[in-house]
């Protein structure tokens, strides 16, 4: 589809000089269009960055929305949504900067559901903490704190893990889940003390 | 001192508005300087960026310092680690989104030196997991991969932790410790499978 390819491109474009550096003069020479047709694509510069958030949300949300259809148990359900995560991550590089760096820019409307969307993702994962915590399988723990350390780990990758680079989402996400579910385990272990 | 003031002032306004974005005239509007003397204290606008930079390394490795002249034990010298880092971003919220958001704004010397002192403090961490497999107080882990782990659990928290917010950095690093001491701890402890 030809929005969804110039919300790609322009991702790059973002990633590369920022969103409020970036003009729509190139926008429009990264797409290789003329501003009358950008604009009738796009809509406004905010409405490009809204797609490209939303880009990453609703990919983010997929695989949130597989992990709860596949089911397991809690500690299965947080390697799954760790796997996705990365996976979302590693594939959408540019995206993914843009959406970390450049949610400032969204107003209005568009901040409201961005806050809203991110929050909703937010809940997926502290609500698989608690299941895990009312069955016994992870240590009392404080679900917002612990969900800000899990996505933090996850989210940081950002950085460095990179589409065609040396590591796979994959090879990030088992020794990320190991860590992670080892801290969070029940019974409460401290064999280091 | 004056310079330094000009760096935390403009620290705050790049965080603001980006540090392409925001142009010499409002970085004088808001140091309450003449075009002249802001050059005069900060020479260029990449070098106010290297020095907002420079700010938090300084502040980092300070706290890095004060961890290894302290010593104690691997598991003791990472819960500091966590300790100065999360201080360092509390305090400095305005420096830490733009060191974060910024920093591929520097060019040539500038970002070589940015990401030496960068790795200088990867290494650190590194340095601190590697002792703590030698001593087997910490189970077999890659130190790099386990770094980045870390790190990302710690630096994400720059969206959220905030100077004068409900939560001090210490109410963050304390369960921060907790649950990464566990993960890594030695023996293998897979109570949850």
């Amino acid at each position: 589809m030809r929005r969804q390819a110039i919300v790609d491109t322009s991702a790059r474009t973002f990633a590369r000089g920022g969103y409020h550096a970036t003009g729509i003069t190139e926008l429009c020479v990264a797409n290789d269009l003329g501003k009358g047709a950008l604009y009738h694509y796009i809509g406004s510069k905010e409405q490009l960055l809204a797609a490209i958030h939303d880009r990453v949300m609703d990919e983010v949300m997929l695989g949130a929305d597989r992990v709860a259809e596949a089911g397991g148990s809690p500690s299965q359900q947080l390697a799954k949504l760790g796997d996705e995560l990365l996976d979302v991550i590693h594939r959408y590089p540019d995206h993914v900067w843009v959406f970390l760096h450049e949610f400032p820019a969204l107003t209005g409307e568009r901040a409201e559901q961005f806050r809203k969307r991110r929050r909703q993702y937010e809940r997926r994962v502290e609500a698989v903490l608690q299941a895990g915590v009312d069955s016994g399988e992870f240590r009392e723990l404080e679900p917002r704190l612990t969900a800000m350390a899990w996505l933090g780990m996850h989210n940081y990758t950002y950085l460095w893990l990179k589409t065609g680079g040396r590591l796979s989402a994959r090879d990030v996400a088992k020794p990320f889940a190991d860590i992670f579910m080892r801290g969070i385990a029940s019974p409460i272990i401290e064999g280091h003390h």
